[in-house]
């Protein structure tokens, strides 16, 4: 009497973890969350379905292609791609209930059609933060935001990232002094230069606008050196352009209260060729490299908007956020084996084994182990001793706690170190 | 130029908070799953969207009417309407891998497109535990999932709740002991008593099974007095059918194994109207009830089953699981006041205020303190003082720190204190 099942699967794109690296992802997302927390995020949460009208005011082209939407009776609805469309919904309509400058951070699954490849997903978790001022938002903002992304990485354990820094006003300068018309197909190229080169890179900017200007715009592009060094050169560049002279005032400013927040200045590089993306970043922009695998592209982007909702209402509200993909966070800490090496404590200190009839003393010996706040459980299932040791072995379990009926005659435990093996009998109450 | 605003607004049947009750929310799932956790749960996330074969291959009727459905390209895809079929998917998927029993506890949103009314969702949240054998799996986890339920509960302080128990088996015996041949109507109707009542249930009993048998059952669901009196006369009843003594048998092990982890006989009450639906569960049943508001029904429900994954696999997964749907829980919480009364600390211990150019000492300040654990942030905006005490005010930060210049000078800092408005300066050293 077999009958026909069909093949447990899940889709291609979908992240599936087992519960080992499960706890090493929850682990991973607590923690950094915890940090925006003690910061003074407030965490919200928001549908992931909503009004497909609503979660699309502003995309068109490439995004609306990737996004999943649907109708439900007459409704057309959409999964969100992102949290920053659903975050600017919400900041609109709570306007009055919110408290500005406002702090929150956000983690959920959003939803993208990608093309199917090793290492993208189309459902993912990011982890956001943003703050929104009324009207206004001081610059230290942009700081507070990559100190809090810093405190993220430093939280895990991870090193070796570095921010990559630049103010989208300081290149828009530079454009306007050059007197480019077409400053988007600059940017949109500027954009690609990683991934195309520094030699196709320049060949095409040449075509775009003229042997002089590339030149002179590519050699800005390379200038090298320490954040200060690169800042002066900068500004020697005497480029009297009022975008260019506010875009160096705040990424001075930048630099300077990172420092004040203890962000170190190695752990930041400004860098002109980052760009991210063209309609939505009007100041600071930055990404994240893990440095020896750059490869990967950024784990952590974000930066800096003049106005959150202005599809919703007509208040206007600048920002500055941080954005972690935390499902490709994750593949990337896999395939660099920072996973492999991350390392937790079970939450559960004991496993009680009855052996024979013991089952009320072990009752009791759970609840005064939980009574103190230790993870505790009972192995419940009659299976032969050495399985039930092997289980606690699998699962990682420091402490087995045997309890037969010797034990209980003489109000004892007996415990079982399961990294050195060795055992120790003690009277219960001295657990 | 103004331009078309797009009304911020969510869909019906969709939940979402105010920061303040958004904490509130989080801490209480983190509490539950914290309670699971420490009681040697593993946590696991499946995805949201899957193929709509595999999360209705079991499912028919009602139920699929309210699924959400679409397609992408050539798949039908369907949202997850509980976390059970997934983990089902989920167990038969990775059989090799997982250790065995395995408990399990997931949080996540499920979709159902339920008809539009207040306090139903079409998103919710639910936080579920299953314990799953492979071949067999010991009652005492059955009693082990509503002591979890149990500790859940007290964690965030909820009283008066209480579990309705049975056991599907004790029914099914005294239906077999009366020779009804149309059990499942008969079963059907019962799980309607609560929403009928007394006198409609007994007149369709009546009718259904005539006037002798639906008196004797009637009788037999309405005994009442303490769980160790109900059971006595349900074995006094002297059926002899195997079922009705392998469900008294079970039923009297898990009311035994209840009071070995903790749970208070008041916690708990034997119930034999408790059915929860037709084709899921085999052994134990139970809901929940909150005393004094039984009107909003269960707030936590589960029980025992044969086979957990007969639609993807032929190993025989027995199980026993308990769900909280957290999102309806909330709503219930709310509405009988407990969510006001529920207090939460902020995570923010200290807001620290810039008076004049003192930016670099706030940082060193606010390093130190987040050195020792503290929550802290600085207040970086521009506005008047009493604007930004009024901030820490409204989140409910306990304590402010103001350094003005003449702090810097003397290497102290002012702490002001919220609630009693007190203020005192100390060295910044004696933070």
């Amino acid at each position: 009497m077999k009958k026909n099942l069909i093949k447990p699967s899940i889709l291609p794109g979908f992240m599936e973890l087992l519960p080992q690296e499960q706890e090493k992802f929850n682990d991973i997302v607590n923690k950094i969350l915890d940090v925006y927390e003690k910061n003074g995020c407030l965490s919200i949460d928001t549908p992931i379905i909503e009004r497909a009208n609503v979660l699309l005011a502003k995309t068109g082209g490439e995004t609306e292609k990737q996004v999943y939407s649907f109708k439900k009776g007459k409704n057309d609805l959409a999964l969100r791609f992102d949290l920053t469309v659903p975050f600017a919904r919400y900041v609109a309509q709570y306007y009055n209930d919110l408290v500005f400058p406002f702090k929150r951070c956000q983690f959920g699954k959003v939803y993208r059609g990608e093309r199917n490849q090793k290492g993208r997903y189309r459902e993912f978790y990011q982890c956001d933060v943003d703050v929104i001022g009324k009207d206004k938002l001081s610059i230290n903002n942009d700081a507070w935001v990559i100190n809090l992304a810093s405190k993220a990485f430093k939280s895990i354990g991870l090193e070796n990232y570095q921010f990559q820094i630049s103010n989208r006003k300081i290149l828009k300068g530079i454009l306007n002094e050059l007197k480019i018309d077409d400053s988007i197909e600059v940017m949109k190229l500027i954009d690609k230069y990683d991934k195309i080169g520094k030699l196709n890179f320049e060949d095409q900017l040449r075509d775009l606008i003229g042997q002089d200007k590339s030149k002179y715009l590519s050699n800005i592009l390379d200038i090298e050196g320490t954040n200060e060094e690169i800042l002066e050169k900068l500004v020697k560049l005497d480029i009297n352009d009022e975008y260019f002279l506010k875009g160096i005032e705040e990424l001075k400013k930048v630099k300077c209260t990172l420092g004040i927040l203890g962000v170190e200045d190695d752990e930041f590089k400004i860098n002109l060729k980052i760009i991210r993306g063209l309609d939505y970043y009007t100041g600071t922009v930055f990404e994240t490299l893990l440095i020896g695998n750059e490869r990967y592209g950024s784990i952590c982007s974000g930066g800096r908007y003049d106005n959150l909702a202005e599809n919703y209402t007509n208040n206007i509200l600048p920002g500055v956020g941080i954005s972690i993909g935390i499902t490709r966070l994750f593949f990337v800490l896999k395939e660099i084996g920072f996973i492999e090496k991350y390392s937790i404590k079970s939450k559960l200190d004991y496993l009680i084994i009855p052996i024979g009839d013991t089952l009320e003393y072990c009752g009791m010996i759970m609840r005064s182990l939980q009574d103190k706040k230790y993870g505790a459980t009972i192995y419940f299932d009659d299976q032969p001793l050495k399985k039930k040791i092997k289980y606690a072995d699998k699962l990682g379990i420091e402490k087995v706690i045997l309890v037969g009926e010797d034990e209980v005659t003489r109000n004892e435990v007996k415990i079982k170190n399961m990294k050195s093996g060795s055992e120790i009998s003690i009277n219960y109450k001295e657990l």
